[in-house]
């Protein structure tokens, strides 16, 4: 057979040693490239910023220092919101953003992210990889001369801090929220007002009570910003971000350029980032959780017919944009199946046992 | 700042340009290296096969071709169960295997794949990556001039088939189950008598009788098998394996004679093949148990009563595995620790999370 044609082990031995040997001769042969990459992340929110510099590191360490990625936090090259266009135009090779930023472009965009009531971790990874997703998005999106290469996951996040609590869905009427993107709309559906506010001036918004309510991320970087001491109802689950994947935008030239083992090492170094972004979530979230519930946060879970009333308006938002959208509705259908069948299979094991475990365990 | 250093985007262009004139410079200068793969699992289990497969062609790409790792199904090289002394005499520089294949040597093993009533897929990456687990892992596998570098996971497996329905756990006295390792110490001490029998004659046992009921993996790989045919009735969750990470047994001495980069390009194909098997089986799982539900097979989630007993226990057991076994003791005290916290966070947003999707998704 085909494997029983590699050397032996004697001969492997002497290709190793051969390595040792020839190891000088490639740090002179390997191209030399440099790509600038934009985040759209400020360094603050460390872990969503970092999923970059590990990537980017990795890249590095593959190539014995050859490809270089610089990764500049949102803002220091240009702003956040045209990061995308940098990238097209080639003014920085690359971004690493979430694609639902540019919803307010064209809501096909959301869908390299989430959508609420969208798929978890697990799901948006086998869409993705598995299910065809990642063709469709990047079909679509190699019309802007870019491709979207995942690398980082935040999980299911938190819905965020609320001054008063949210006991029937009338509560959600006149409510001053500030929240970005679909969920904002959502919840504009349920009569909120939502709110457009930099991050850094949310807090003074919630404490000079200018604003009712904010969403952020989960416990790792909502506690940075100290919410919990001017809104301390803290509910679960934030239902418009069931996960939030960020990738890599690429401008497609750039990409093309690269030689074919860069290409791999890129790929491998972002998916490879994806799960471990997650797990840097998974890892500090939980104590983070304990300090703000130490620290005053009142934990609330969403009243079912609130969450059954969002769901229901989350449907007929997809379906109003999609009639105006063929891409965003051509994508959405495929995931919504994906999502749809995978669901049905994840309640029989997983499901089953984490409910059971988070049972036994609390006793 | 230190990235504006970096070269504009004219300097950059240039050196792209230069790399697809030097890239024939590479295919000469960088060193050949040939590895042998002793796979844990027949390549009838394609998805796990498969994980090692998708690496090496990750690997191989990354270096055009130049670090090549041939994979041969168990059996081929050596019989799976010696896979992890060849690979520790350095026989074959690596295996890719299920490090809990190796709890007949000593428990500790386990602790690289899973427990029973362990972590989900989501926690054991979270504990291995970031919460220390890894490390503690290999230190202790550096004894045996080895290290493990996780690479897949099956996420929960299904309970298994039955001839006949568990509804007490008087009902678990007496059953013949083919199932292995810890799962079948715990069925043991529940009054079972766990049978081990290779996977190709495990549907003639059921089918005479001479078993009651087998555990496998999940709907997948279950189906191939046709076991829905002779046991008829599909138990959920796998709780023994509420995750089970697979991973790369490498030869310490192989390792280190690898060159940096070869050794970032494996680490990284390697961890995007975990979360890459994850996907597969996320995809792969649904249509076929649509498939086994069509041909017969009866759905069944444990007795409450059941899991509680098997819970306490799974307790006992990791008690007295440690108190025989200060290794598996120290890490094992780690991991349940890591477990508790994540367990308590989890349950906030992302299951309930997922526990609203199943129901709203369901009607």
């Amino acid at each position: 057979m085909e494997r029983r044609s590699f050397m032996s082990k004697a001969s492997v031995g002497a290709a190793v040693g051969a390595t040792l040997v020839a190891a000088p001769a490639i740090v002179q042969a390997q191209p030399t490239v440099r790509w600038r990459c934009s985040s759209g992340f400020p360094k603050a929110l460390d872990t969503l910023f970092g999923a970059a510099e590990d990537a980017a590191k990795r890249i590095s360490d593959a190539t014995g220092g050859r490809f270089q990625i610089s990764v500049a936090p949102a803002g220091e090259i240009v702003p956040m919101p045209q990061a995308a266009a940098a990238v097209q135009a080639g003014t920085v090779e690359c971004s690493h953003t979430a694609a639902f930023y540019y919803v307010g472009q064209d809501p096909t965009w959301a869908l390299g992210t989430c959508v609420p009531f969208g798929m978890n971790f697990r799901q948006h990874n086998a869409w993705w990889f598995e299910g065809g997703g990642e063709k469709l998005f990047n079909d679509w999106l190699a019309g802007q001369n870019m491709r979207y290469i995942i690398s980082g996951n935040t999980g299911a996040q938190m819905g965020g801090w609320f001054r008063k609590e949210i006991r029937t869905v009338e509560d959600i009427r006149g409510l001053k929220m500030r929240i970005p993107g679909l969920g904002g709309r959502l919840f504009a559906a349920l009569g909120a007002v939502p709110q457009q506010i930099a991050g850094g001036d949310v807090y003074a918004a919630l404490e000079r009570g200018t604003i009712d309510a904010t969403e952020w991320i989960g416990p790792y970087d909502d506690e940075k910003l100290g919410f919990h001491r001017v809104a301390r109802f803290y509910y679960a689950p934030g239902f418009w971000e069931g996960s939030a994947a960020v990738g890599w935008l690429v401008n497609n030239r750039a990409w093309g350029a690269l030689p074919p083992e860069y290409r791999a090492i890129f790929t491998a170094a972002a998916h490879e980032a994806n799960a471990g972004m997650m797990a840097k979530y998974d890892a500090r979230n939980p104590p983070a959780l304990r300090r703000l519930i130490a620290g005053g946060a009142q934990m609330r879970t969403w009243p079912r017919p609130v969450m059954d009333a969002f769901f229901r308006a989350s449907r007929t938002m997809h379906t109003e944009i999609g009639a105006g959208n063929a891409n965003f509705k051509r994508i959405h259908d495929h995931y919504a199946a994906f999502q749809r069948e995978t669901t049905s299979w994840l309640r029989v094991t997983e499901n089953s046992f984490d409910d059971f475990m988070a049972a036994a365990l609390r006793g």
